[in-house]
This record gives structure tokens, C-alpha cells and sequence, in this order.
């Protein structure tokens, strides 16, 4: 059973995969997103990091820390999503169901990231990505929650 | 054998997925926790969120802050928690320490939240559910590590 | 077949969680050194961990900022690289490989904390440090999506 379900044969299992190692590559990316900001606005956090004597550590660079919001929002909700992921998949649930909450989540985060710290989107832009990601992944909580409590 | 740990049979891995879908479900609510007391005192981090024009982003209000550090607090604890208790339930351990280590981390965590962000308590409060949490993470990351390197 | 990928007989697993048992106990550490630092330098961010009625929450000390950067910084990186690292695993890699890459992220990261947060090193030393993990973790994250992908 886990045998099945943890192999690439298990299309639900292939999917959370697909869409995990993409959203790992989408949060390395913003340490490179960061470091771009921070050398565009010579905005540098440690004194061993300066790059001129004529510079002094900042930390109050409005792009630099947009990015770094962006990026801590994805701590705060992909890390669990790879968590909550793969628990929902050994609870073996419906393909299509799993299937289009993984993309759910997966197109959204990028979304999130695309308007929060790439082009600046207004408002309700970021917030609806940010809630179908955390419906979705709260949905998935709830299942696995269920399926253990029982 | 893997092929029973990864099962709902296996009570480790039920009580390890139980306890993990609360705290993923804990973790997204200090997320919407962060909302609420964004709005209660008008801070908001960036200018695409000002819901009037005579409004200017903020970033230190102590209770808006109060709760950020707590929802940091969640990923320094239980994101690693995460993965060491799916490692440590894959090293097959004792069902009754096992499953009173993973209630303890998940207790000990609620327990964290609610004297740091919902009703302020005084210390040790705190600190002793941290701690909680803390060793019996340590503890397992530590069966874990041996298991693997013998 | 994932039965065997999931146990300590596959080389692979065995390697993967010795280093991510030992990545665990080290972010549990930073929790420590902080903690440390904030004694060491009276610098307490909430009123009820003051020792003494003469102490203000105060949140700029640099020593203890520093420690902060270098948690957050294995947040953005040891985390994602538990998720893929299981997953790279279950895609039953090139054992020396595999094996290796692991060894990069572990020793890389412990290097990125001493001379971060241990003792400050004069770049590139923190860079190259975590380049060499970035890296490793993107590549597995590739060899992911590709293995899912097709």
C-alpha cells in the first residue's frame, strides 16, 4: 500500500512531487531575488558584507525588504504545504481531487510571488492567491487530521 | 516494513500525522491571527494594503509584532519537527514513547501560542513550553542521527 | 521498491537522515545561541522576559540580529532541502551521488553558521558557503521535477 503510494506509479504522489520540487526551485530563487535588491540598493545587512568602506550596514531598504516579506510568506506556508503534502497522499486520496489542490497550490504561491515581489499588483491581487493557497492546504490538514483521528 | 510505517496501521505514524495536521492547521491560523490585529490597529506592511489614502505602512506595533514573533517562533520549532518526526517514525521506535513524544511537541506548541500570542502569561510560561517542544525534537533528531550512522 | 528507498538498508535514506537529523539539532541550536546572546546582551523583545524593571525591550542588538539572519537564513534553505531530499530519495538516485550532495548541504550549512554566527569570517567565506548548498539542493530539485515530469 505506502510501496504504491509513495512511487511515481501513484499519479497523486507524482504530482505533489512535480509540484514540490518546482515551489523549492520558486523559494531558492528568492535568495537570489533578495541578493539582486540588496546590490541594486547597495543595502547590505553585515559589516562584512560591504562592498565600499563608504557604506554602512541598512536595513530599511523598501525593495530589499519586500522581497524578504515575500520570501518569509513563503516560509510560512509552502514549508508546511511539503509537510501536509505528503501526509495527505498516504491517506490515499482521490487523484483528480488531490491532483488539482497541488496545482491549487503550486500556481498560486508562484502568483503570490509574482505580484507581491516581482511586479507590484494591486490589491485583491496577493490576497486571493495567498487564500487559495491556504484553503487548499488547510483542506488537506483537515482530511489528513480526519484520517488519523479515527 | 516501510510499507507498514507509512500507514495509519502503524499508531506511530497515525498519532505523527494527527499531531502534524493540528500544528499545520495551528500554524495557518497565526497567518489570519496576523490579519486581525493588522486591521484592529491599522498596520499594515506595504502601500498596496492601505485601505485609505491617509493611512502610511508601519512595522512596529507590538501586537501586530507580538504575533509575528510567535509565527517565527512555529517555523524555527515545528517545521524541523516535521521532518524529524517522519525520520524518527521510519527508525521504528517504541509506540508508547514515540506517541508521547509527538503529543507532547503538539501540546507544548498550542500551549506556546496561546501564552505568547492570544493571552499574554506571565513567564516561565513561555520558555517551559518551548523547552517542551525543543527536547523532545532534540530528542528524536538524536535516535535519529543514531539509527543512521551505526 | 519504496519499500526498500524508505529504510535504513538503502545507503541513500541512511545518508539522508543521518544529515538531516544532524541539520535538526543544529537549527535547534541557533534557538540556544540566540537565547545566549539576548542574556549576554540584556536584549529581550517582549515586557514579561525582562529581568528587571530597569530593562526596555529593545530590538536592534547587533549580536543577537546577527544569530537572527543566520536562523532565518537556515529557515530559507535546510528547510526546502528536508522536503526535497526525501523526495530526491524516493526518485532512487546514484547512491554517490546522492550521498555526496547530502554531505554538501550538511557541511556547507554547519560552515555557513560558524561563520556567520560562530565566528564572523570575512566573505567570501559565507557566500561560498551558501552557494555550495543552494546548489545542491536547486540540483536535486531539478532531478525532482524532472523524474516527475515525464
Amino acid at each position: 500500500m505506502s510501496l504504491e503510494l509513495l512511487t511515481l506509479n501513484n499519479p497523486v504522489f507524482k504530482s505533489f512531487t512535480f509540484w514540490a520540487g518546482v515551489l523549492v526551485v520558486k523559494m531558492l530563487a528568492m535568495s537570489l531575488l533578495t541578493a539582486i535588491q540588496r546590490f541594486k540598493t547597495k543595502t547590505f545587512a553585515n559589516p562584512e558584507d560591504l562592498m565600499s568602506p563608504k557604506l554602512k550596514v541598512k536595513f530599511d531598504d523598501p525593495n530589499v525588504e519586500r522581497v524578504r516579506r515575500a520570501h518569509r510568506n513563503d516560509l510560512e506556508n509552502i514549508l508546511p504545504f511539503f509537510a501536509i503534502g505528503l501526509l495527505y497522499t498516504l491517506t490515499n486520496p482521490s487523484a483528480f481531487l488531490a491532483i488539482n489542490l497541488f496545482r491549487a497550490v503550486g500556481i498560486s504561491r508562484i502568483v503570490h510571488t509574482l505580484v507581491y515581489a516581482v511586479v507590484v499588483v494591486p490589491q485583491p491581487a496577493r490576497a486571493l492567491s495567498f487564500f487559495v493557497a491556504l484553503i487548499s492546504t488547510a483542506y488537506m490538514a483537515f482530511q489528513v487530521i480526519a484520517a488519523a483521528a479515527f
